[in-house]
């Protein structure tokens, strides 16, 4: 038996194969890499959060409330976000909580007995992997939460909370960051950004990353309007034109690329692109600010963006992430009282073969350009992503996303796209995480799982345990910086 | 090596995993699994098999007629179904035999003799794992079948089928079951059912499960009629109006929760489910009981009707299967002649974010509501029904079904489910199956397998092995009888 | 640890699993089979090379320019295809060198500098594995390629090439090749299969097989025209009318037949199969070949003509092989330089459940007919061609292709359908390439693979030790002949 009920929290060995030669190998490797400073180039960090460099407030502000990978989990057992400490919104969802509707939120103390008694719901799951290791690394919490122990656990997180090592930036250093990618609107002043850069006392590396959904996607007229109102304020040109708008992304795009950023961000439904010419795309635009929409609109102008966004990465060299696939705030009720980004986002069937053909095609071997695709559709790894990655020079594999940044999932991707693509395209591993504390033992999972892959391909002498030793190290540390053009 | 052709049939330890540590983690799970009672929530064994409790006539008639995962397999080595004793129809597709047309049944012996030519044509499939496990446990053969023994087996199948322990009754109680669940037409009267509820000397659970496909799916406009008078007879309500069978449908819900029903249970094409308005389904009605339909009129009904079954069990509280994705009779010449249930029904791709999403808005998160979900089409599995799973606490997964409840396949499924959604919404394993026998080997197989599937996620140290002994009791019986409200 | 890094490639225990018991079950089911001879049932190699015999010209051009699995890979690094020797051709894509644009071949020795300067980036595909065995197997290179050693190596090649037992019918016994078909317009004369035939040297089987894709799926009007009049020519039947060009394919299949052809190849984008009635698919027939086309024209002939070939291959025994779901020439630049077949051609999603209902409905019992359907995209292995090879006697599972013909993917497609379907419908595995010393190591590769599969089954009792041995040699040898009724 290699366990046991008391057995201390989290096992050194975990993930890494059952027994020789295979766990041989793979602790070989994972020794190697397990302490590589880490790579961040995609996550939902507040760049605000390193700024203030305050303490983080208490147990459940850091570890639940805010982090949608576990009050998902723990709404499946009937608990309703508010007693999560989920915010609720004001009604016209502008983010100001409504005083008149939203009950007090509830103690700290209370969620974080909540996250206890449902911990059973977590096994098997990322979820508990990453906060066992949180809890133990940052913490020294290494045995199961249970009912019994939330007050003592509590108490105990509470207190390392108020040592000046738990704060941001000095998180920062603890956790070997070398840089951290933060995810903004092209409407953000990145006040954060720029208060670090200019702070002598601040030697990390935190940059933008330009996200333009809302812009280029056009949404209810009038709020269309005043997002792209904002857009020529905040860009100083006037977007009452297609060209001005054009101009004034490009201006931003110059902005964020000043203060770091070497990547764009694309999270729409498809990736479906499709250039109009300047005069058909200069009509379109002004029908769409002007109201007079015409069916199909809206898909045509994304569809022209997508492929204006491609042509501007090719021309200023910023990385495009494309991530299609996801049906945003399925649960209505949800969404218009809690706002976005709750859990509530669900993967739909997609295609990159057909919706990436002319952008490919134009940018597919550009010497400027270049994608990075993630998915969570698994059925397009082996049968569009890894063939079009082993052709196109520009098209890097981004890592399994969201709901598949587990072991398994993750080495399902591994396996259905190395044996075509080889492992020169992979992009590394992304958080992809609005929680800082998860940001190392993310990274920890998937270079265990990594070194897991590579040593079953070198006890099935697939590869030599010296490629095997450099695609570690690749993964783990130059791949990212490579594929997302980092330092 | 580890087999010789001489073994006995089957092996104490198949589909466990090959060696330690994990086959010493499987042995130990299944070893306190394999005993516990049997929970079947999901079926199609006929209660009157029960009530009536009259012996098996014939080897043939027990293992091979009525079984379309044993006739299909042989139908593909060109064995005509009539030589496997599949029963031909009327030409008007009435069920009753056609006596102009329909060949002599063949003698039962010739059955078994065709079987035992093709039993090599079972190798590595779930269907051969299900039969061995018959046929040493029940009968005491433990060698593979071979056309040299076809006879010998004969007779000794033939042989115990005459005991009074081989009648259904004693099997039941042999079996370990402590509920089973068939499947039911609302038009049918139970009688069998309410039988077998009456009997002193009968102490078992059989359960009716209410399917009204057949009703809310419009077919050809005076067979549908004809159904939904039925409807009104069996009611005692008049179905000529809209309110009206609604009305019936919800009194046969409660007669079927009389007799002890906890589901309902819906195999569409499609699970795509949209509300009209009370007076739009009503006109809607009466034009498709007055044979007046228009394009789309079939599926905005079967659409609607969908809604108003969840609707209904957020009221009664029957759990509501789901299971869409399924071309039935595809071989067309076959279908007239046997009818369905021959095994020419196959998958094809389908969904569940996009034709739940009014459905799950509204009643995802309502107390009383609950749906299970089968695919078998395992696209969905990590990227649909996992992540919806982990939302709304309303929805559970469904146990691979049909062509995927063999050992790799439920693996797969719960290797692509759990990191998302963690175990708590498993519905453990349902066998579906018509052939009563079956029942014991496919939980057996079902069990093992998933002894496997933890042991493995033991010794890689992402499960600790309480952990996994409590969920093994979970999957093998506590998680069944939750699911589906069973006791 | 069980690699150094000056170990000699490639090890002899290469794609067999890592430990016991499984590695000793898998040496022996690999042992019995490594030798057996190879039976090649599709595949593009012409057969010209082996009518003329002469010796390969240089290791380029036999290792690179014309494979584009290879050339594919280098691409990714920003190699532009004419430095890999790949030929451009003139505007108009008529195949012939456009003197004016094309720059000079590179020389072969760059080529292979190329070759050896990216070969990390091969690490862990398929191509590696074929690559590492055909020069330790052919001309006794041991070690990974490097840049320092690609003069070297690149000498010892050629050293090679010049020796008479490295001429292509030698090579032909070398390899152990039983079979070989190659694959042809039905527009071909098919000469070199016909000197072949009559050169009483010659001791090999080498046979056509009937590819009429361009002259079912109309194109372009003028060039379907020009095809179809060719068609006429070399049939000597008049195609002027729907009849006689159905008259003329099925004279071309009969030429086919009489040089041993034993199946047809249809790579069309999707299986759609819906037959007209004769006038209806005449009256199609004259608007296509007059210009006047109506949109859905082109699908519906296609269609149509699917079926045509289904109902000619009951009538006249060849098989039927499907592929469809492949988006051809992606890369439009590439195709307008380099033609067709360069590695721009990407997998979509494909289904066959729909597609086939009617041709399978119709031919999938007849005793003379029989299909193999082949695809890229994984979803349909367990999901529909599983299913429906389980129940249609005509309806055989193609090997796992093009992308998908390395040890994983493969691997899990036989995972994917032989619970469902067993493994009588499996039709061996096809190498379907271009680079004729691929072969033996494909053939290899997958052997290797399926005595893993297969003793994995034997390690977990899902399987009888000799069952494996059976089933080992059916797939290396035994099942291709029969599923394409070879000899």
């Amino acid at each position: 038996m290699t366990s046991s009920p008391q057995r201390a929290l989290p096992h050194p060995d975990r993930l890494l194969p059952a027994g020789p030669p295979e766990l041989d190998i793979a602790r070989e490797l994972y020794g190697q890499v397990a302490g590589l400073p880490l790579v961040s180039p995609h996550g939902h960090v507040d760049a605000a959060v390193l700024a203030r460099d305050e303490p983080f407030p208490d147990p459940a502000a850091l570890l639940v409330s805010p982090d949608h990978y576990v009050t998902r989990l723990l709404h499946t057992q009937g608990v309703p976000l508010e007693q999560l400490g989920v915010p609720a919104r004001g009604a016209r969802g502008t983010g100001a909580p409504l005083e008149a509707e939203a009950p007090p939120q509830p103690a700290p103390r209370e969620v974080w007995r909540l996250l206890c008694r449902y911990w059973p719901v977590f096994r098997g799951t990322a979820m508990r992997l990453w906060l066992e290791h949180e809890l133990a690394e940052l913490f020294g919490i290494n045995q199961p939460l249970t009912e019994q122990t939330a007050d003592q656990t509590y108490d105990q997180v509470t207190a390392c909370l108020e040592r000046p090592d738990m704060r941001p930036r000095a998180l920062f250093h603890r956790f070997g960051l070398e840089v951290l990618a933060t995810t903004n609107s092209p409407l953000e002043d990145l006040a954060a950004h720029r208060a670090l850069q200019d702070d002598p006392a601040w030697d990390g590396q935190v940059v933008p990353t330009f996200r333009p959904d809302v812009l280029i996607e056009p949404g209810e007229t009038r709020q269309w309007n005043d997002l792209l109102d904002q857009l020529g304020r905040v860009s100083g040109i006037d977007t009452g034109s297609y060209r001005g708008y054009i101009a004034a992304l490009e201006g931003r795009r110059a902005a964020f690329q000043a203060l770091g950023a070497t990547a764009t961000d694309h999270g729409h439904f498809s990736v479906e692109a499709c250039a109009l010419s300047e005069p058909e795309a200069s009509r379109l635009y002004d029908r769409l600010r002007l109201g007079r929409r015409q069916p199909g609109d809206e898909e045509a102008f994304r569809s022209h963006m997508l492929m204006e966004m491609a042509r501007m990465s090719a021309d200023d060299g910023l990385v495009m992430q494309l991530h299609p696939g996801v049906w945003r705030n399925h649960d209505t009720a949800a969404h218009a009282r809690f706002g976005p980004d709750i859990g509530a986002d669900f993967p739909v069937a997609t295609n990159f073969t057909a919706s990436l053909h002319q952008l490919l095609d134009r940018f597919g071997s550009h010497p400027g350009f270049r994608a990075v695709a993630f998915t969570v559709d698994e059925t397009v790894f082996s049968r569009e992503l890894a063939p079009m990655a082993s052709y196109y020079p520009a098209l890097w594999l981004g890592a399994p996303w969201w709901f598949l940044d587990a072991p398994s999932a993750m080495t399902r991707f591994w396996s259905a796209v190395t044996e075509t693509a080889g492992f020169s395209k992979l992009a590394g591993f992304v958080d992809d995480t609005r929680a800082y504390c998860s940001i190392p033992a993310r990274h920890d999972v998937a270079r265990r799982a990594y070194c897991s892959f590579l040593s079953r391909l070198v006890a099935e002498h697939r590869l030599g345990q010296p490629d095997a030793r450099d695609l570690a190290v690749d993964f783990s540390y130059r791949s990212p910086k490579a594929a997302f053009r980092l330092g």
